[in-house]
């Protein structure tokens, strides 16, 4: 089988060069256009050092042109910012390339929560509205089989990634209730991306913990409900506090649920966490006892879950710990890849957890 | 006025030289007596170097004998791990010292609930159980009254004063519910003490953000309980998720409630605590759409309090962030030796927090 | 004594902000004015969240005219970028106000100096040429004589002051040689200012070192050379090697140096060393086989020194340690405030570091 | 080609991870024993959770027996601290295993020197002195032709690693002199391994920087001594200044050295590491005024150097940045098996530094 050619539109940010990194590991993929806007024209290696002597280093970034990226590409991934991502995903798939998009631009089925979370005076409505129907929102735990073959994958947000593993599986199995859900979330500073400002200055973020746009003022709210409705069989509607840590990589969720059945015994949801996740190549179940610490997946494409039962207050505790770069983002785009064009799923994603 | 003699009990752990470095800015108090078992015999400059080449940095760390510190001493601050703190401070009272206790070991009034919490297998009791009744939660902002005078302090544990302070008034005002509370909250790991292990390594640690103690078995969990139960007049029962934080100090609690009123305005729960906090010398309600940051509480005595009200599902969430070894411990401690001799309340605790 | 009136011109940087935090702490002196382009109109709270609810932080920041200021403020802190600031100083010290500059304008002496190292082609020589002989180098230790009713000040650049505490008094014993001094330093991140960059980026800088503007390209050389020759009486040429550290405070310079004496004890630098810093309130020499440790300084306006002579390849190797925002910027500017106005030197500067 | 088995004696540290993680993506190697003397009994998973959930991580870490081990692997990593090695290591070689060794038992080719750095009161001499002869040191840059079929490897210190790297093809080129060489290195914590300790304890180091051991007396100062003297042709005595900075993985060493023409060409320095480096797997010489950052190798066997001439002084700066845990210990280890068992000398550690 010849390497599979893959295009990253927006490669001078952290999950494009993320996705480099993934694809030189990948048997069957091989890298053959990078696109950036702001370092066009410069070799990846300047602007991503740790590519410096080794291939593919010396590969120039360059201007996005979709029939370019098609004529070279079987796959491309787009790592750009919403609402500019749009354009350049019907373009290539107009060209007729598989596009696994990591923007939030297609993780939304529905136009009118699009329009409600992300509409702008000046964009009201979703710039690609007929592909809305086509997109697969990229979570393999949740839908595999749509995945297979996809020719438009919305790869989905890294909060959302790791609540929805946490807690979907008790929500599928009516173990807790779709009312009342609390997601409290620990993100580490790349979720903010590369380019510079206050809020991602090392003296302003260092020693510090912070949360912030609290209060349903945050855009992955509505992709967690959209998914874990689907879990439930009925409607979601949750509160998600997000919070920035002095740390590079890592997302940690702490999801609070009400039991359905307060009598039940502590141990009947881990036992579902358990039974749910047998099998699936990327997420493990920690023994009862254990929690989730996001240095030990910080790398890696893993999400490691695990579920506590408060008995004095009867409140379930799920808890799931990512890299935010990796399971959050592009590890889980090329795990998406790897379900759309019929590869194996674990192809490239073998690396262990960089701890310490 | 002469200066009021301090003995400082366990000095050579973090709170320990915290309350030195207070206390060396006190206009009414000076420190006469240093105690450590550990370090016992060596100068302060040697067990902190950020006293080296100043006073008191020459004066040498002792071991404990009551008789010897009261001769010296009008006060103690005993910064001793619980349980081994009780029969120091019983000994400290006996001799007539004003002490104020950074330990656990006064602070739950119910003896069954410190049976219940910190009994063992070979100390079941409590081990100076004639002196529960005489001591006074050390958290002026709920107990001034009662701190005036006071002989035995029993100053707050980290997680409750930043919990406490946050959510106290809206059950004082009836605004939420006494049912349902969750407190997630994050710690700097000078919360861990002094001491290595293996959790407090700094490459265990860096890098990472991890739950610990989670589902009711926290010791901060019946502190909580006790001072919110007054608060709302009603048995209170609440989870408490702590998390470690790759950061040195500070504490970032957010509890989430349920209103009382689903129809009550937004507006409601921040004039609440503006209302409450009013006069305080150390609490500042941040202005609407402001939310507390460890940051900028670094190394003040200050707490940043805020609340948002999450429309969509009716849900308040009180914020409050502060520095752990000082309002969440030694700086706490201060206030109440102020208190309780009748000192102004803010003396020796102006210093704007240390940021960046 | 009525207090100092004391303006602060470039609030809304790093430095501006310790100048706000040590004043509040002086005993002598109060703040009448805060001046910043960037955030002119708001209130320093609202900059500066550390003094949110506290006093003076609803003072707002105002635009900089130079006869508003000098009619509220004897004392002017300038804390503006270099060049930016030498027309500020000359309209403040036309006015009548005495001026503490922390800027780069006015520390070299000789013009040339200057223009080879500051120059630019639309800007080749210095911007306020008559001023340059009436400004004193702000470094105490050094120059407090000249210093004592100074009009115009120059604070000296934190890599200077860590590295001429630690070397200058063997120049000044003639205990090493002024040839082939090499200066190897590392800064924390507040070093490059408030103004986001790649550069200070949190996820660019966290977990990594790097050394930047090496071989003589870094603009403090000419300063360092400047005083050490004084110290030497002899031309001193030397080798800078500046490094940011992931950290936001401190800075820690390794001076390597060659004994003129091979044969000379080892003892005898250290001796040089206390000798000379004997009464210094704020320089301690570490004990022998004491190293300096950022750590112990952070937040105080303490250097530490200390020195180690390697036999085996006869090197002395001076190390000090000091808090770049402190002794290294707002600090000394303050003491250079106290010894400028005859008032006590330490006044305001009392606080122990910050550890941890 | 059946796989080639592997043990790794020393398991439960930093650097025994990192060889887990490492064989496992080794086309041509696989792990059948794990030896730990303090977590004997355990899974890996426990030991290290990054390895939860996947293979080997439910391998149990074992007591060491030389039999069994070599029954079982053709070749072992021994990862014990100095002293405890040499016992393990004669055992293994003795049963006809090809050892890699990374403690610094085999590293000094000289037994008095070994016994001057490393000797004890109790043990004087080197423990296994028949087995000195017969260590290859482990730098495949400078000994890899010897390294073929060694049946002992001494893999070097982390910091010998980066210093020689960056200095001795300049001393090999006779561009600097042999005399006067001073290192100012600067490590992660993770060179300290996993014991606790209170200079690891994460609030003790955080946000700090601090030197240690200088002036002659850190242990890797015979091992560059040595090989740069090999390089230089000539006996080579230099200063080493090592330093702790709060990040867990990265080396940096700046190497001062003169030129031995001081008219020669600047460029010429970095010609000569250009000639040198021309073909070297891991070896990346960055281009003119780029200069080296450990963030850019984390996770890598990649060495970064650079060289700078500073023409005012007349002084060349050669740096060098590596992980320590990969190119400095666990990765070099893996090239030097590759390279004694005629492997593809870089199977298994093709995997970009991880950034950020």
């Amino acid at each position: 089988m010849s390497a599979i050619t893959v295009a990253i539109v927006g490669a001078s940010g952290y999950t494009g060069a993320e996705l480099v990194r993934l694809i030189l590991e990948h048997p069957h993929a091989k890298i053959t256009a990078l696109a950036a806007k702001t370092r066009a024209g410069e070799p990846l290696a300047r602007v991503f050092p740790q590519f410096a002597g080794r291939s593919p280093g010396e590969l120039l970034l360059e201007e996005f042109v979709a029939e370019s990226i098609a004529r070279r590409a079987r796959v491309a991934f787009c790592a750009l910012p919403h609402g500019e991502s749009a354009p350049a995903v019907a373009a290539l798939v107009e060209q007729g390339v598989t596009v696994i998009d990591l923007s939030a631009d297609f993780r939304l089925h529905d136009e009118a929560a699009y329009a409600s979370w992300y509409g702008t005076a000046s964009h009201p409505h979703h710039p690609a509205l007929q592909l809305l129907g086509q997109a697969v929102y990229g979570l393999p735990e949740r839908h595999r089989e749509k995945l297979v073959g996809a020719g438009l994958v919305a790869a989905p947000g890294c909060y959302p990634t790791a609540t929805i593993l946490a807690i979907a599986p008790l929500l599928d199995a009516r173990l807790v209730s779709p009312v009342g859900l609390i997601v409290d979330a620990k993100s580490g500073v790349t979720g903010a991306g590369r380019a510079p400002s206050s809020t991602t200055h090392f003296s302003e973020i260092g020693e510090g913990i912070r949360p912030y746009k609290v209060a349903g003022s945050h855009r992955h709210t509505p992709e967690m409900e959209q998914e874990l409705s689907l879990a439930a069989g009925a409607d979601v509607r949750l509160t998600f506090t997000p919070h920035l840590v002095p740390m590079s990589r890592g997302i940690l969720a702490c999801v609070y649920a009400t039991p359905t059945d307060p009598t039940r015994p502590a141990a009947a949801y881990h036992e579902a966490l358990v039974a749910r996740y047998e099998g699936e190549p990327f997420v493990t179940v920690l023994p009862p006892g254990h929690l989730p610490d996001t240095a030990f997946v910080r790398g890696s494409n893993r999400a490691h879950v695990a579920v506590a039962y408060d008995a004095r207050v009867k409140r379930v505790i799920a808890m799931c710990a990512i890299d935010n770069l990796v399971k959050g983002a592009s590890g889980q785009a090329v795990q998406c890849m790897n379900l759309a064009l019929g590869l194996p799923e674990p192809a490239g994603l073998g690396g262990v957890a960089l701890f310490p």
